[in-house]
């Protein structure tokens, strides 16, 4: 068994979800992540629907196994405290606005200084520098305003947000990332470094095709629906009960196709390229549906999975979440109460290790302040007993 | 400069979007990546639109900055050049469906009992274990199968699929995270691992709040449009000109938006709590547009970012890429010739760290097998010079 990071202790001051994202990741690859919030309140996220016999699911959801101190940061004792912290920490995470943790007196140069092998990781809507870097963003705002949202929705209509959270979970991800590599260079023998992640960056980050396109021909694309803008067909069509997906990406894949739909379109001059076939998609749609609507969707997804073409249902999240494919991959765990009875389902994690035990269930997430005693007593023996630890 | 993984060389054998995005990354960190590609066609997406002079630039939005070389894994010869590589590889990454590499006898289990230290990076559409391990997906089949399409849409109307590519490109973060989480352990004196990322599992890592509420009400959230689903005002609003975004996520930030737009509404019953907000949303979708219709929406921004409300543009990506903020921040990079001429734009690196460089340019994208030679000579070099070298 080999938990990457059993040896790392991450201090947490992130909250709501892009740095409390992160530290869910970084716990399941076994770090140590104690979560200081502020006293009487603590993260927003506890007060976030849905709820369950009071607690909040969502919370429940990405905080799961992590240790919770609640500290007033401009306190004198819970300072010391806080102090004491940082000299056991391979990690800080924050997601203060540019500033904050300056004028707290934590600020990266004057932590660097001290604890040179600590690594700093903000996540912040703007990042720490260019002219925008103190504006407040929430997902939504970077979806907008770092393009993703343009480029989503029907085509000729509207542009919708994406349903899941990417906006945070996006800029988490990277921030993981760039913790790790951080704490890798460290291992090494160099010295920590600050990781400045921006919500906004990371949006740009998630457009490759788009940014490609837009580089080239000088013209942004637009929301084009259920479809891939550039590879047909590549979208959802209808059934006789419903949508599902064909994603025939290349020549091979589309007469593999036309074979299982019987339809003779492999070799037709308007279908026998995908730059053809993205010319003519809309009579190409009404082909295959003119075929798809006869028969239910299980039917059409069972005939194309056996030819090998790319299919696949259109699920709801409950649907996903009894899918037999997640379900054999371990990908919904229980978040369980402290007598181990589950309570919440969440993801699992996608980190798959050959080495890491991949658990099928979660401690629960910390009631606020809930381990105040447990991290001052062991505080309190580093301090008294080995004096080499505090370093 | 500390480039994190500038001792790290990575063996790639991954084409098309999910697994190069992951060697992106890796190469964006320091390390050396080897791009192995089949003889004669190489990289699927070096045919694929948009096209400069010839060249992909979609390739070379994914591809910057790598080595290529051409190798047949079917053939003696080129067998005995990978067996070279992997004497020298840290990490070996593949995208093939799962038994393909055992078939060439380059499965983890054989891998790893003669390359003890090799982490051995898979991301495929379903994973490696479960009943639908063998099927083929592309991005298209695991957004709609995951859960993520059937939240992306408008109230009421049929799912649409996420513009970005996130059914890859979230994959690829995993794999990336779970190549840095193994190299920290190798680092420490561990074996090597096999990180197994599904393209499938991935989505589902996306979903947090749609979990929790499937999870707690038993019923599935679907589309909502431009809207948070529970959150009250997060979403888009019309101005005279436009849209825009308004993302108020707290009591107290609705109560400036109100002040803002002259709206004496902070108090009203039916707008005092978000759930309050939320079970009347649509009359105050109403009621805010009825102020914000007056003037554009730059007007509107700009008056509530000054009163600190979260708001902002929607912005097409040609917008996005003039942004001054993504400018500032060097996420627009120019992807160069070989005379350092630059022909492209790609995203910057989103992973800020404090010592590493970041730079303005890119490398072009390699020919195919552009590089032979040159890895050639560096393994004869390994092989005559330093033994200690070829472990």
């Amino acid at each position: 068994m080999i938990r990457p990071l059993s040896n790392i202790v991450v201090l947490d001051l992130t909250h709501v979800l892009a740095g409390p994202y992160a530290s869910m990741t970084l716990r399941d690859l076994g770090a140590r992540v104690i979560k200081v919030e502020r006293p009487g309140h603590g993260d927003d996220t506890r007060a976030f629907p849905p709820f369950k016999d009071g607690d909040s699911a969502y919370f429940a959801t990405i905080n799961h196994g992590k240790e919770s101190i609640a500290l007033d940061l401009r306190a004198e004792e819970d300072r010391g405290i806080f102090e004491q912290l940082l000299t056991q920490a391979d990690v800080i995470l924050e997601n203060f606005r540019p500033g904050v943790m300056e004028r707290l007196g934590y600020g990266w140069e004057a932590l660097h200084a001290r604890f040179p092998k600590l690594v700093y990781g903000a996540v912040s809507g703007f990042g720490h520098t260019g002219p925008d870097r103190l504006r407040p963003a929430y997902d939504m705002v970077v979806q907008a305003r770092g393009g993703v949202m343009s480029i989503t929705g029907e085509h000729d209509r509207e542009p919708v947000r994406v349903g899941a959270s990417i906006g945070d979970i996006a800029a988490g991800m990277f921030l993981c990332q760039g913790v790790l590599a951080a704490l890798y260079a460290v291992r090494g023998g160099a010295p920590g470094q600050k990781v400045d992640i921006a919500m906004l960056d990371s949006q740009l980050a998630l457009l490759e095709h788009a940014v490609a396109i837009t580089s080239v021909t000088g013209e942004a694309p637009r929301p084009s629906g259920a479809r891939h803008p550039s590879i047909t067909p590549f979208e959802t069509f209808h059934a006789s009960d419903g949508l599902f997906v064909i994603a025939a990406g290349n020549d091979t894949l589309f007469a593999t196709l036309c074979t299982a739909l019987d339809l003779p379109l492999a070799t037709d001059a308007r279908f026998a390229s995908n730059q053809a076939r993205c010319e003519n998609a809309r009579l190409l749609k009404r082909l295959i549906e003119a075929v798809t609507l006869d028969q239910p969707a299980s039917y059409w997804i069972d005939r194309l999975q056996r030819a090998g073409v790319p299919t696949g249902p259109i699920q709801s999240v409950a649907e996903v979440m009894r899918d037999p494919q997640i379900l054999a991959r371990n990908m919904l765990v229980d978040v369980c109460d402290q007598e181990g009875t589950p309570r919440f389902k969440a993801a699992g994690n996608p980190v798959k290790l050959s080495a890491l035990p991949d658990k099928t269930t979660r401690p629960p997430a910390p009631i606020l302040d809930e381990h105040r005693t447990q991290i001052l007593n062991w505080l309190g023996e580093i301090a008294s007993g080995s004096p080499d630890n505090a370093t």
